[in-house]
């Protein structure tokens, strides 16, 4: 199935399927919300399943992706791992970082009372926070119980969905330092307008991972195609980290933490930080600067022949708060 | 205005409001939950402020606090600071942690999708993590739009609370290492039965604290009574610290971390740490063990005169998760 969330004037939005083109879409009849869908997902799916088969066939209206609101526009917990191997190295040799705790993934819990839709500007206080994306798939899972294995976890995978987790890298080090994680240094996330079925994603769910390329351009201009693939924690794995002593809610949004290949000089990149990195790496310094207002930066995983899966993120950065 | 939540069921609960002295309840009329009030604050409060008068004048049913759940059993935001300068500096001393940033509160992002009623038993994977309680004040929170001085914030904050913020000691120093702040080492915290208006604590809500001791025993023996005023932050300065870079979102619910007092040799301690922390100043090592199962912690803040406020949290730790 394929669910993409249009804007009713409510805190949750309206749920709509996507045909398996997303080029047309119907309001869900089972159920108004995805909210409302993640708690109580073994009771309406399967009307759902034959509602968007009756889409797939034909039907509905033109989906406008980017009048759409994140599949999820909030959720009562949002997770995010750092689960490639080649980012967390970059980071750690330019901040002088610790090496990862051998075994235990890195994770944060973050705000997630409000998504943003993907193709919504985005405000930010200031430019000399050090405005930076970070190009991520994620999941939504259903509840799982504390102290579930990764292979019961991975049963309660319900979607997968493609994130932009917004990072101010100015402020990040600050919050980092006093081990209390971030709180100023990660406003709200945008997720990309259509969360998909494992299934949707065919051969490319593989090992509870993505296997597709995110593409990322920034005003324009080609930034990286990282593979998905490369994370070190499944999202299965990750989950069961999340749920050691703590159930987790049905609809807990999981990511995956900045997709990054270990060649990255032939890959690119999926956040600023990170070339930034490689760049003071080679030459000592790095020379591409934090985001602007008015800057754009767009990502997007297709299947490997270019069929659209979770449509694009596609963003502004513009000035919020306070003048 | 005085708050409690019976369960009926659903994940918000039910809403009811209690007399002044905490004896008699009856449902809230213009509103099924807090959660739904929180959203909707400006419209639905005149409404109960009328169901509060009527109430205290007498009717009602007996308000039975042991079967209370939290007032807000599910948040969107769960943000928790660390405001006594006491308790910081013996965390610091203890576990070797560099000092506070200067005019910078710490904070830390939580598990928001569920608060455990005061009377219930807390479960939790293994008496190995170092089962610790943190006795704090808490408020919930209007919405407070980005980049919001105190002094704008301090006018959104509608409800007062008192929270156990249960925390795994052996875990959080592993979580805090990474810069990632907690996951694993801070499951869900409890709030006692009873939310309330400012004005409710009279001249004992002062420059934005709560300035009332907090009372706790642990299997029965008194183990501290802190005074709430030593913020070195108010709550106002502390919301105003987590809209700087995102809108808060109504029903954030805020905390004051440890309740701590620099004459702690006088007042006790509202956690284990800081007990152990004092024991290895003195003696060179902890004394004082971690919690085990079946162990109960007793925390509440009444009135100066005794008179009853948020009512008692009273919990026992059991085994939670898989054998």
């Amino acid at each position: 199935m394929r669910f993409a969330t249009l804007p009713d004037g409510s805190p949750d939005g309206r749920l709509h399927l996507v045909s398996r083109d997303n080029t047309r879409c119907s309001p869900a009849r089972a159920v108004a919300s995805l909210r409302l869908l993640m708690e109580d997902w073994d009771a309406v799916a399967p009307a759902l399943e034959a509602e968007q088969a009756a889409l797939n066939m034909g039907g509905g209206m033109p989906f406008d992706a980017a009048a759409a609101c994140a599949p999820l526009p909030r959720a009562w917990q949002w997770l995010d791992g750092s689960a490639y191997d080649s980012h967390g190295a970059l980071m750690q040799k330019v901040f002088g970082l610790d090496p990862n705790p051998k075994g235990r993934p890195l994770m944060y819990q973050g705000l997630s009372d409000r998504f943003l839709g993907g193709a919504a500007d985005v405000p930010l206080p200031s430019e000399a926070d050090g405005i930076d994306f970070e190009g991520e798939f994620g999941v939504i899972a259903d509840s799982v119980p504390m102290g579930s294995p990764a292979g019961e976890a991975a049963a309660r995978i319900r979607l997968v969905v493609q994130i932009n987790d917004w990072s101010l890298r100015v402020v990040a080090p600050v919050e980092m330092k006093t081990g209390f994680g971030w709180v100023q240094a990660k406003p709200a996330c945008s997720v990309a307008p259509v969360a998909l079925t494992p299934d949707e994603l065919g051969a490319a769910w593989r090992d509870n991972r993505v296997d597709l390329p995110l593409r990322v351009t920034l005003n324009g201009r080609p930034f990286g195609h990282a593979e998905g693939r490369e994370m070190a924690y499944s999202f299965a794995e990750l989950l069961a980290h999340a749920a050691q002593s703590r159930d987790l809610v049905a609809g807990t949004v999981l990511g995956s933490g900045t997709v990054s290949n270990a060649d990255w000089d032939e890959v690119g990149s999926s956040c600023l930080a990170e070339r930034r990195a490689i760049e003071m790496l080679e030459t000592g310094a790095p020379v591409t600067p934090w985001m602007r207002f008015g800057d754009r930066v767009r990502m997007e995983a297709t299947a490997r022949d270019g069929a659209p899966l979770f449509g694009a993120i596609d963003q502004k950065v513009v000035k919020g708060g306070r003048a």
